[in-house]
């Protein structure tokens, strides 16, 4: 009934890192990591290996650059042979000389985080991964903008030039729908003969795991969820929803729905992810919800902060203007 | 781009009203009412008509009866010839007696919800709607713990005995899948031949608003949704998400925003609706989501409450049983 060669990765604490700098507290990050390895997932991202030049370290929390000895106090006591520590590398934000040898690191899995332009850029750091002994994926970002002829390119460079393990389309704005993920799977089928595909949703539009499930139905087998969806804006697909509907006997959702009770349920105190009308309109306008996240971050007494027409307005406003 | 034939309706009163004994103010259900007309739906549901000995009038809210006087007060000065007005009638806590000719009411559809082991008290009261000149439909609930054989009878008596406009899947568990969607519209189309395919989907799952596309897709034209997904438990379809997917020119979003901002945001402070662990718990369980709602209304003190693991476990034991 299950598919043997689904791969589930957890990115709760790199996709969360976006709504709090990648602030977590170690114990935090231990806890869920320790969930996530019970939970019997492939793959947990701790997440990013970005550029100290490029980032302040005093305005960053230590997940924004998973030092190999923060990543040491995370999985000590706790370290789990089957499931894989992968970390992210933005293409634009990040150098190869951050990454070590692999026999020096507890990482096991280098993902590149791309905008279509910067595809050069991400295959360089992609190899670069290989090149030092770890399994790598490029994730193309904010794909529902992608100019068509441009991905097709970068997908075809992808197939020639690298010895990446998977591809992933990446749903940045939440904006698209099971028809138009079966449409980008069938496209990557058609450049990626030896890579497999992956697909990482957000839920502006309540579809990331719909999306999810659409990519599994046309071939996708690397899978990203995060706990209570945790992430970006409306956040990710739910990963304790997506192991739930794998049923493959190797997953077991009971770890992850003790972590989110005591480790995830206490964020929302200070973080805001999930559904809101204004991720929903940068959503179905295909937008990138930084407009929208902003907004909702203004200070409590904003009398603006809830008028969605007037925010729906100004948004379309713009988009149609000469 | 959009199937002209598509019917939008609008449930958030009545699958609302599950959360608070219907009890909405007067002033809201018309806010409601205006705001759905501005939009274009195609219909407005805006209560039950269950029956007073079944239900106590001390208890329940006036839109778990919907008596005329109360109808004629919301759409006094408002009532918009596009939007049909709907009514609910439970097949197991209904009379035929308490629906009035057509003509001296300003209802306009009857939807009779019914279990299919009830299918006959349906049938009666949705004959004794279209007798009396109204538009009916059928919506058959919690149709993923129905008997197969039992649901094919009652579709073909469904056919053979009823002249209702359209007979719906309805997903009270929130516990399908797109694919379950797919079998259920088409078991539905072979023994429909003249009636159209409604779904309602429930949100356990996140799954909602992605199940009713699924339904288009595969051909149903009658689709449900609330503002801002207000419904029991976790609630429905977004209905501004679904009139966003559509593309119909004759809807427009905007009324909807302002509604939900100004009426159906504050209602948070007094019903939880939306995804939540427990939810989700009954729905990849495939059960009744009351005992989750008993315990997510349970006193905030309550240390159960966010018991996410106890919860889970006692709820396998009980269906693992001998």
């Amino acid at each position: 009934m299950y598919r043997p060669k689904i791969k589930v990765i957890d990115c709760t604490i790199r996709d969360g890192g976006l709504m709090n700098k990648s602030n977590f507290s170690l114990e935090l990050v231990r806890n869920v990591y320790k969930a996530v390895c019970a939970s019997g997932a492939d793959v947990v991202e701790l997440g990013y290996r970005n550029s100290k030049k490029m980032f302040s370290v005093d305005e960053y929390g230590p997940w924004r650059f998973c030092d190999e000895e923060d990543l040491a106090r995370v999985v000590e006591g706790i370290k789990s042979d089957k499931t894989k520590i992968a970390i992210m590398q933005d293409a634009h934000k990040a150098v190869p000389e951050d990454l070590l040898p692999k026999e020096k690191s507890v990482v096991d899995m280098v993902r590149v985080a791309t905008y279509v332009k910067d595809i050069d850029k991400a295959i360089k750091l992609a190899n670069n991964a290989v090149e030092k002994g770890y399994d790598a994926t490029i994730n193309i970002m904010s794909i529902s903008v992608a100019i068509e002829r441009e991905l097709d390119e970068a997908l075809q460079q992808i197939e020639e030039e690298t010895k990446i393990s998977a591809c992933y389309i990446v749903d940045s704005f939440g904006a698209l729908y099971s028809e138009d993920i079966d449409f980008y799977v069938d496209k990557y089928k058609k450049y990626l003969k030896n890579k497999e595909i992956g697909v990482h949703c957000h839920n502006h539009q309540q579809l990331a795991f719909a999306n999810t499930i659409a990519g599994i139905i046309r071939g996708a087998n690397y899978l990203d969820g995060t706990l209570y969806g945790l992430g970006r804006a409306a956040g990710n697909c739910p990963l304790e929803l997506l192991m739930s509907f794998l049923k493959n006997p190797k997953f077991d959702i009971r770890p992850l729905l003790e972590t989110i009770e005591k480790d995830i349920l206490p964020l929302r105190e200070k973080i805001c992810w999930g559904y809101a009308i204004p991720y929903m309109i940068t959503g179905i306008l295909n937008m990138h919800p930084q407009v929208a996240m902003t907004l909702l971050t203004k200070s409590e007494d904003n009398p603006e902060k809830n008028d969605y027409l007037k925010f729906y307005e100004k948004l379309t406003a713009e988009q149609t203007e000469d």
